[in-house]
């Protein structure tokens, strides 16, 4: 009655069987926790220390995969300045209520203070806002969306699709990785990041190139103290928060690695999942949704399970 | 080129005329700043200090707006409660990334240490997750939704409306306060209450009664720590963030209170703004999205202008 448990119900209210349950009651939906509890190990994919960034903060590690599929050269850059230790010493010196945190050099725009690029890095890039829907696997939503004629996923990132100009891109979901840029659309070369940490500012979809997505501890992102409205930059350098270092899993020893693991987007228990929550019914929810907004799936992440004894 | 300015074209770029532009340039298009900093004094109205809550916490205060007009049980209630000091020395005792901050008795369930009610709560009340749309204004979005038929604003709030059943009811949007439940619908009656810090969590429209929403001050909940998954409650009761005090603001002295006015959702300015950020196209945006999703328009809160001499 007073209602501690709110959390308990809201979000993970597992079927159980309720006592005094007889044989003759119908069977209880299972709960997207169940499903990917009992997904078989083909399910999950291993995420790939070569296409994988930990930036690590005083409070932790925050563990980025990249998105070479939707921003190629963006990626090859970003790899090239993590691998030069260009954001190590750097700083998150923007952070936006219900937008986005931003990282990189805050003295970029200063030729007598910036920090210089590592070697590798290309001072220049194309814009990459969207790709080619030609060879890349469309794990689509059947919900409709407010923003693009289709929605779903594209190598296990949220993404939305325009069949008819043969375009797909990332979708502005929590968590997505993009590279600032200026107004000239090919402006940006990966040096400058933010990570969405609010609802989904889906009007920036094509229109930045997007190059990854955080896939564990955006909790260290998430709370960063907001910085000044309306842009949230900090007016105090003090206020800005370090960055320890940045850099590419593959360039980590192993010892020192996060591994994990992502369930894949066109496997049955995401799709079993995602049904599941688009009609979620239990002893909490007692009318079904029957839609499920693209930037609403979660997308399941595990340490990967011990090997059998 | 280093993109250190993607904010602000990220967000505010202002339709400022460039330099040179001559006089056979078309006029360049309002940008929503523009229009709200012009918009009249009727577009404003003045927060009611018999419906608004301060909730204070040590890093400042959080101005909390009640929607009696889809809770009115639920609203009277809090009120009963914020007068006889319910919450003051309670804390935040839940943090969920991505999800809520719950607050209220983290000892509510158990009788021995629950803190007591004070006089004039009521320990029952109805589930007032839906309201009759007879006598509510609402103020439409043509934008396409997929949780609801309709949505748009009631009472300055984000609303979602079903002309067939009749029923109309608030949506999760980010900032929105809602009163934790057990399975029962009936089982909440406002003493825990949760706050969106995330993607809204539509799934839970009309699942729960709605109290509200946080017009000033998120900031400082958005940042609280989180607690350790999945569910976000603090293991340490150390680690709970602690409320100085909740208070109506009718109840506070006036020259502590915090005065705010908010854009009318049925006010011209408010319509083109909104129009304004559906499809923007400036120096920066070079495509309009041709939508806004409900939990996507901002709800502008100013402090009163001064008066004039």
């Amino acid at each position: 009655m007073r209602n501690t448990l709110i959390a308990t119900a809201l979000l993970f209210a597992i079927a159980l069987p309720a006592l005094g349950q007889t044989p003759a009651d119908p069977p209880k939906r299972k709960s997207a926790k169940e499903i990917i509890d009992a997904a078989p190990p083909s399910a999950w994919r291993t995420l790939d220390p070569a296409n994988t960034l930990y930036m690590d903060l005083p409070a932790g590690r925050v563990v980025i995969e990249l998105a070479p599929g939707f921003a190629p050269a963006h990626v090859a850059n970003i790899k090239a300045m993590a691998r030069g230790g260009f954001w190590d010493g750097l700083n998150i010196y923007r952070a936006q209520d219900n937008f986005v945190v931003q990282f990189g050099d805050p003295d970029g725009e200063d030729k007598a203070k910036a920090k210089p690029f590592p070697a590798g890095t290309k001072a220049k890039l194309p814009a990459e806002f969207t790709r080619t829907v030609a060879g890349a696997r469309f794990d689509k939503l059947p919900d409709i969306d407010g923003w693009a004629p289709q929605v779903g996923f594209i190598d296990g990132m949220p993404a939305a699709r325009d069949p008819k100009a043969g375009k797909a891109w990332m979708a502005h979901c929590y968590g997505v990785l993009g590279a600032g840029r200026n107004n000239a659309p090919d402006s940006s070369i990966g040096a400058e990041l933010y990570v969405v940490v609010g609802q989904a500012p889906r009007a920036l979809d094509h229109q930045l190139s997007v190059v990854g997505r955080v896939v564990r501890g955006m909790e260290l992102l998430s709370v960063i103290p907001r910085g000044p409205e309306p842009m949230g930059f900090y007016e105090n350098p003090e206020q800005r928060a370090p960055i320890v270092s940045i850099k590419l899993a593959s360039d980590v020893p192993e010892a020192q690695r996060t591994p994990l693991q992502l369930l894949r987007t066109d496997s049955q228990a995401f799709i079993d999942a995602t049904e599941a929550r688009r009609n979620r019914v239990d002893d909490f929810y007692t009318v079904p949704a029957g839609h499920i907004d693209l930037c609403n799936v979660p997308l399941p992440v595990r340490a990967p399970p011990a090997p059998a004894q």
